[in-house]
């Protein structure tokens, strides 16, 4: 299991290259600010400090493509608005301002080419597939060499790399038998081996208007309105459409062999999974983040190993892209909420300390996919209809949703999964006795009793337990439509509990 | 382990509030961007559109320090610049592009005052202990209440709350009797009980600029200028000298009770961790990161169970500041260094990629220990001088550095502590015998040999064995200078390797 460092041979490394250094302006080094005595609040398109390198999103070919130019050092020839590295640009600003980092640094690229080859694939060139990355920002060495020698400042957007994982979570299915060892893609010792990629935000600003349904225009202002003035450029420079947000990116992990999964008859299997540090890092018990992720990835090693490939790309999107503090204010309203936390009350509570119930926008998601060259996922592990649809409405095929299972959500988490069901969520038979429009959710235990329908209702026979922290006794149920006057059958304590939970006990 | 969502009395809720609406201005929606027909591109101090609200960050009464405002819906008293949600003020921007968000919806913040008190302290109104972050920031509603009920849009950047966290490695350590439950911090389950805050960055730019050893002036100019003109306020507006940059914040995570965090009697462990999802979420077996984390949580239990308490703050700061893009370009230069992955030139690869080594800048860190009123930290878990030396600067007292175990470091870390112990890092006595100036890191098997000074020497008998993924085997070993013409003790499969890998096996 040895990580190979050699790139493998690459259609495009064999392509000829017509643009070599000659056929290039210098980069214009004169007008930096640092040599101005005033300062630009902006640049304006047109005018003498505006000669951007050519960038026509659509080009096949990388030459006519051009690329993308964020430099702070030859601000004539730039061609995107923003900087590189995401919000980690502050930090670099930083380094210059102390003197720790020269601003004329130009990176030494030589051996950081990617290990392992991606694409090209149709989809590159093609703007409703890819809009949210630079679908060749891995390999500007390689196809914009000719720019770099010349001096331009061009840098990766895109890294590729190869690793090997080591999760408790696989070591507990290995050691239970759920998966085996054949020590390629996994080893006896719980080691999984994986190629990943690091993808930072390029944003093609027609396309992403073109998906939230406004216009550019309409798109830039709002930008730059509602983030109180960052990048006057989106108003002043109509002639640069890619912009680099200071945002987080995105990263790829590749279970087998990344050359099957641009074809469809090789099985492939992918979550795509918004970070959530609370419990991806922390495990917290109030959502079942964690656990999707290793059980996708406990998928995607069982698919490799039948000779298949598994995809998972982890998004920074924390709190529905809403971010923690957000995050944290919806849980102590949560938690507040008369009846406790309950299933119907779970947007609710976040639409009214945000106005909105998720910000993360899957219409800007699928790139990726398409970057990988996927046309088909077999097995689609993950409950979002929103992800789900947004992946096959950009011509994705997706064979099969796969559920989590129950007995790996959390116990709090279970309000987290029945409001999803609630909601519309797809869930699977594990979770079907809760599609029902009709389904309520009752709280019992205190003597304490909502009921989301106005209706008191019978209880019926098959019902699952779940508790949350503060010991209500929460079960979602088919219900008869009826009338009840009182008493009802109170769930049993361990009572279909001790199936789901194990060892779990009641508190309170 | 009920998680109690009452405020214990407050020693601010107690305090009288002189400022009620009465005494304030209307907030100004007559100004708003949406009735403007045309764009401003930026504001400038001391014209018709900018009246802040008077912001004095080292009062010590919060009624006359002002509320953070950094609203988008009356900019005439906006008296930050930037926005909140950090990074997530992006997303925010487009859900109003896609009209999915009322521009001018006010957040309902009743239920999401904090769950237990923090604060006020003494640092609250010290620029040199806290300048990157509003230690008023989770209580708005209450201290800014009067702003509040007046219309003004203020929010919170800081939300405090609790939850119970459940780690593999917590519950392994209950399974090995290296940790015990009590119940109360820690159940029989593996959950550990926790208070948490999620944190936004505010910035107090002139204390940014003087600990940077540079003038406001300069650090503002520098911020604009290196990330492609975000932001002009920071040039137009020098009355504002609040910035709310567009970066990730922090999550602090105390076990036991937060009340016992400022008193110096009780023992209080401490680790401070820059977030790497690689290792953190995903286990890569490069680097230390999960296992010091998860090592210094097991500490922080410990510490809690005794009646004293547990802090750990993690900081979104992927790849040392540079990004994750950045780190993987630095993985494949390392891999393809001539000898291989060595520690020698672990620093310089970064260096070579990225023009700097590190851009955490660890003079930023301590504020949130000073915003819990910590004084003294009995264990500090972490190896980083960086980071000892940014806290005890500031005046926090450190009475012991506690280092990872070996035993729990990754085969392909040993690189990572070894490089840091080359250049000085705190190792302690689980690593002593690589301080020695003259230590060098040999590579042998497949007959290659690599030496740091040029020498080939003897390998002494206390060697420990690293083995990285390419069956290199690394030694790091106390040095007798001197001279050998060949062979030389190897390693001994499994010899010392057993111990510290328990089923360790060399590959290839």
């Amino acid at each position: 299991m040895s990580a190979s460092t050699q790139s493998t041979p690459s259609k495009v490394n064999a392509r000829k290259r017509s643009l070599s250094e000659l056929d290039l302006q210098q980069p214009d080094m004169r007008i930096h600010h640092d040599k101005m005595d005033f300062i630009n609040l902006t640049t304006h398109s047109g005018n003498f400090f505006a000669d951007p390198i050519p960038l026509k999103w659509e080009e096949e070919d990388p030459e006519l493509r051009g690329p993308v130019v964020a430099t702070t050092q030859h601000p004539m020839q730039r061609n995107a608005i923003g900087a590189h590295s995401g919000s980690y640009c502050i930090y670099k600003a930083l380094a210059v301002a102390c003197g720790k980092l020269d601003p004329n640094y130009l990176p030494k690229l030589h051996m950081t080419r990617p290990v392992f080859n991606i694409g090209p694939f149709p989809t590159w060139h093609d703007r409703t597939k890819i809009a949210t990355m630079d679908p060749w920002g891995h390999m500007v060495t390689d196809v914009f060499g000719a720019y770099i020698r010349k001096g331009y400042d061009v840098r990766p957007t895109i890294a590729v790399t190869k690793a090997h994982i080591e999760l408790p979570e696989v070591k507990e299915a290995l050691r239970v038998g759920r998966l085996k060892p054949d020590g390629k893609i996994l080893n006896a010792e719980g080691q999984a081996f994986v190629s990943k990629a690091a993808v930072e935000p390029v944003w093609y600003l027609p396309e992403i208007a073109r998906r939230f349904g406004c216009t550019e225009l309409a798109l830039r202002e709002t930008l730059f309105k509602e983030t109180n003035m960052m990048y006057p450029e989106l108003v002043t420079r109509p002639d640069l459409h890619v912009f680099l947000p200071p945002i987080g990116g995105l990263t790829i992990y590749i279970f087998g062999d990344p050359d099957t999964i641009a074809d469809e008859s090789v099985p492939l299997t992918v979550r795509v999974h918004d970070e959530c540090n609370g419990s991806d890092v922390f495990g917290s018990d109030i959502c079942t983040c964690r656990p999707y992720l290793t059980h996708a990835i406990e998928e995607c090693v069982r698919t490799a190993q039948q000779g298949g490939a598994g995809v998972v790309i982890y998004y920074r999107k924390e709190g529905r892209s809403l971010g923690e503090v957000t995050k944290y204010l919806v849980y102590n309203m949560r938690k507040r909420q008369e009846g406790g936390d309950t299933a119907a009350m779970y947007f609710n509570c976040t639409e009214q300390v945000a106005g909105i119930q998720d910000t993360r926008f899957q219409a800007l998601m699928p790139d990726p996919l398409h970057w990988l060259g996927i046309t088909r996922i077999h097995r689609f592990i993950s409950m979002s209809d929103m992800k789900y649809q947004a992946i096959v409405s950009t011509g994705i095929r997706i064979d099969e949703r796969v559920e989590i299972p129950p007995e790996l959500v959390p116990r709090d988490a279970h309000v987290e999964i029945t409001a999803k069901v609630f909601v519309g969520y797809h869930s699977g038979a594990a979770y079907a006795e809760v599609n029902e429009v009709s389904a309520v959710v009752l709280t019992c235990s205190r003597v304490r009793v909502w009921l989301g329908l106005g209706f008191r209702v019978i209880v019926w026979v098959r019902v699952r337990c779940v508790v949350p922290r503060d010991a209500h006794v929460e079960i979602t149920a088919k219900v008869f439509v009826g009338y009840h006057s009182g008493g009802g059958r109170r769930c049993q304590r361990g009572e279909r509990c001790h199936r789901m939970y194990g060892g779990f006990r009641v508190s309170g």
